[in-house]
C-alpha cells in the first residue's frame, strides 16, 4: 500500500477490493438492480446473472451450483453450518480451541444449557492443538462419539496462520462413518486459507465449507457456504425461500458477483502469490530474529500461511506496539481485530502456551506488500522496541 | 425509467441506487476498507465513520445511537426482532396475516411443536385484517394474553401497500403494559413505509423497528433493528462482539454509509414526493376503473401507500399478465417478488377475500415514474386485456 507512504500489513482484517471487481460491481449495481425473484425480464436478467454467477463459483471449488448458498459474509456462514446441522437434542459437536469467534462462540452457545434451545442437551470437544498451533488429527479421531453430527475445523488460522490438515481430517471421518451409523458432517472455515491454498471440497473432503469476500479482494458484506448435497442442514433464518430454501432475503446481485469474481481472480493467482508472499514472510521472519530483542515466533513457522507473521515480544504491551507501529504510518494488529474490542489475551496465543498470557502482534502481508515495506517495518518496530524495551523490561 | 424505454413499475421489489449514494460509497470503498475493530489509525478512522453514521441513522429515526443495529436487511432485522425476543418457553405472539415471508416464516418456525427450540411452546395469533387491509386495533388487544411477548405488525405492507394503525396499536399496548407484569414489545416492519410515511420511532410507539436499504434507493445488503433502549433482546447468531453484541461479523462500513446517506435523501424528500405520487396513483387507479374490463382494487383506497397500486383482473392469470406487461417494456409484479417462486396465491390478498383464489397485479411507482409511463401503462394493459380476454373469460 504505497497510497501516502502508508504500509498495510493488516490484510487478514480487511483487504481493499481489487480495482477489476470494483469495476464490475458498479455496471451491475447500475444496470441490474432488479430483484432476482421478479418474473418480467429485468428481474429475469438478475436471475440469469445469479445463476451465472453461482455456476462460477461451483466451478472453482470443484462442486455443484445447487451447492452454493450465498450468505452475507463468513460468520453467517459459519454459524448456519453449525446451527443448521445441530438440531436435535442429545448431539456431540467437535472443534478445536483455536477456531474464529464465529465458529467457538456458536458452539459454546449450543453447549449452554439454557437459550432457545429449550432443553436441547449439546454437547461439545474443544480439542487443544499442539503448541505448534496444528490440530492432530488422531486427537481428532478419539474425541468421536457415537452421538458426534458435526466436526468443525479452521482451513488455516486467522491469527497465527497455521494450516489445518484437513485432508487428514477429512479421512479419520470418512473412516468413523464407515463403521457409525449416524454420519458425521464436517465443516471447515476456509475464511483464510483461500487466497493461498487449494480448495477444491471433493480433494479436501469436506461436507460444508465457509468463504469470505472480505478477505480476498471482494466487496465487504456477503459470503457464501459450501453445502456438500444430501448433507442434513436446515435455515437458521427464515422469510423467502431464497437459496434453496437456506437463507432467505433479496439476492444481492452486485456483491454476488463481486464474490465471484473475487474467487476468480484469486483463484487465478493463488500459486504465484503464495510463492512470492512465502519468501517475503520468511524473509521477514529472519529480520525479526536478528534482531537484539527477545521474539517468539507464534505457530508453524512451515504449516503456516504465506501471508501470517505473528510473533511474541514479551513484557511489551501489543497494543502499544500497534499503536506505535501505526504512528510510524504502518498498519498492523493485536490479537485478531474481530475480537479487539475486549482486553483480555487471544484464545489462539493461550492455545499455544497454557497459562501463559502474552501479547501478540500480528502482521498480515497482501497483493501490494513489497520487500521495501518490510525492511521499513523492521527498521521501524527496532527503533520501537528500543524506545519502549526502557520502560518495559 | 426512460433508459431504453422500457418503465420499471416495481419499486417495491428493488430500487435503484441513488447516483449519490453511488457515488459515496465508491469513495469509502476505495478509501476506507480497513477492520473498524483494528487499533490503527486506518481501522480508527473507519470505526469513527461508523458512529458517525450511526448517530445520522439514530438522528433520523428519533433514536439514540446505541439504538441502531446495522444487519444484513430486513429479513434479518426481522428474524432478530422475533427469534431475539422470543428466548423462552411457553410464551406468545401476536402478528398479523399479512406479514412479510420473513416475519411470517419466523413465527411459523417458532409455532412448530419440534425444531430447534427444543420442548419451547410457542403460541402465535394471527390476527386477520379487515377487508380493506387493515388490522382493527381493537383485535389486536383482544388477541393480548398474560404470556404475550411480542406484537409484530407491518408498518405498510409490501404487496397492497395498505398503512397499519401503528400508533394506535402502540397505545393498545402501553395501557395492557400498564396492568399487566409481563412487558409486552412492540415491533414494526418499516421496509416500505419508510420512503413515504413518518419514522419518528417515539411518536410512532414502537420497541423495535425494521428497515432495509435495497428498497429506499440504498446498496442492497444492508439494513437495520431499532432496538429501544432496555428491551430484552438477544442475538441470534454469534461470533465477535460488533452492534453492542447483537450483530457478529466485521462492520460493512461501505454498506452502512450508504444505508444512511439513503435514508436521509429519502427523509428529505419524503412529503413531497409522497404528495407527487399519491396524485400519479390516483391518475392511475382512476384510469384503470375506466377500462371496460373487470378490475378489483386490493386493499384500502385511501390508508395506502402513496406508490401502490394493486388490481386483481379475474379470470386471468398474473403471471401471464406481467409477462405480457414485460413484452410491452413494462416491469410490474404478481404478488410479491419474495415468494414468486411458488405458484400457490398471495397470502395477502387470500386475506382480503376469504376462500377466493385470485391473482394480484401489482404496480409499485418511484422516483422516476411519471404521468406518461401511468398512461402508456394503462393503454398497453388494455391491449393486454383485448387479446387475452379472448381466451379466459
Amino acid at each position: 500500500m504505497s497510497k501516502s507512504n502508508k504500509i498495510y500489513l493488516d490484510y487478514a482484517s480487511a483487504t481493499p477490493v481489487d480495482e477489476r471487481v470494483f469495476q464490475v460491481m458498479q455496471k451491475i449495481t447500475k444496470e441490474n438492480f432488479a430483484n432476482a425473484g421478479a418474473i418480467h425480464e429485468f428481474g429475469v436478467s438478475s436471475e440469469i446473472l445469479l445463476s451465472q454467477n453461482r455456476e462460477e463459483v461451483a466451478q472453482i471449488l470443484g462442486a455443484h451450483a445447487d451447492e452454493i448458498i450465498f450468505t452475507s459474509g463468513a460468520t453467517e456462514s459459519n454459524n448456519l453450518a453449525i446451527l443448521g446441522t445441530v438440531q436435535k437434542n442429545n448431539l456431540h459437536i467437535v472443534t478445536t480451541n483455536i477456531e474464529h469467534a464465529s465458529v467457538l462462540e456458536t458452539c459454546k452457545y449450543l453447549d449452554l444449557p439454557a437459550g432457545r434451545q429449550g432443553n436441547q442437551e449439546i454437547e461439545v470437544t474443544y480439542v487443544p492443538v499442539e503448541e505448534n498451533g496444528i490440530v492432530n488429527p488422531e486427537k481428532i479421531r478419539k474425541a468421536l462419539k457415537k452421538n458426534t453430527v458435526l466436526v468443525s475445523v479452521m482451513y488455516a488460522n486467522n491469527e497465527i496462520g497455521t494450516i489445518q490438515p484437513i485432508k487428514e481430517i477429512a479421512k479419520v471421518i470418512r473412516n468413523f462413518n464407515k463403521v457409525n451409523s449416524t454420519k458425521v458432517i464436517f465443516h471447515t472455515d476456509a475464511t483464510q486459507a483461500m487466497n493461498y491454498l487449494p480448495i477444491n471440497v471433493e480433494k479436501l473432503g469436506v461436507d460444508l465449507l465457509s468463504l469470505n469476500s472480505g478477505k480476498i479482494y471482494g466487496p465487504k458484506g456477503v459470503g457464501l457456504l459450501y453445502v456438500k448435497r444430501k448433507t442434513p442442514i436446515t435455515k437458521i433464518m427464515h422469510g423467502g425461500e431464497q437459496e434453496f430454501n437456506l437463507r432467505p432475503g433479496t439476492e444481492n446481485i452486485p456483491l454476488i458477483v463481486g464474490i465471484t469474481l473475487a474467487l476468480k481472480i484469486t483463484e487465478k493467482m493463488k500459486e504465484k502469490e503464495a510463492k512470492r508472499l512465502t519468501t517475503l514472510r520468511d524473509y521477514f521472519f529472519a529480520k525479526l530474529l536478528k534482531l537484539q530483542y527477545e521474539i517468539k515466533i507464534n505457530g508453524d513457522s512451515v504449516e503456516r500461511l504465506p501471508n501470517n507473521v505473528n510473533i511474541t515480544i514479551p513484557k511489551i504491551p501489543s497494543d502499544l506496539l500497534v499503536i506505535e507501529l501505526s504512528a510510524h504510518g504502518i498498519y498492523a494488529s493485536e490479537k485478531s481485530a474481530c475480537k479487539s474490542g475486549d482486553k483480555k489475551a487471544s484464545h489462539v496465543i493461550q492455545a499455544l502456551r497454557e497459562g501463559v498470557d502474552e501479547g501478540s502482534l500480528r502482521f498480515s502481508l497482501g497483493r501490494s506488500t513489497t520487500k521495501k515495506d518490510i525492511d521499513y517495518t523492521v527498521k521501524s518496530l527496532e527503533s520501537i522496541l528500543t524506545k519502549l524495551s526502557k520502560w518495559y523490561t
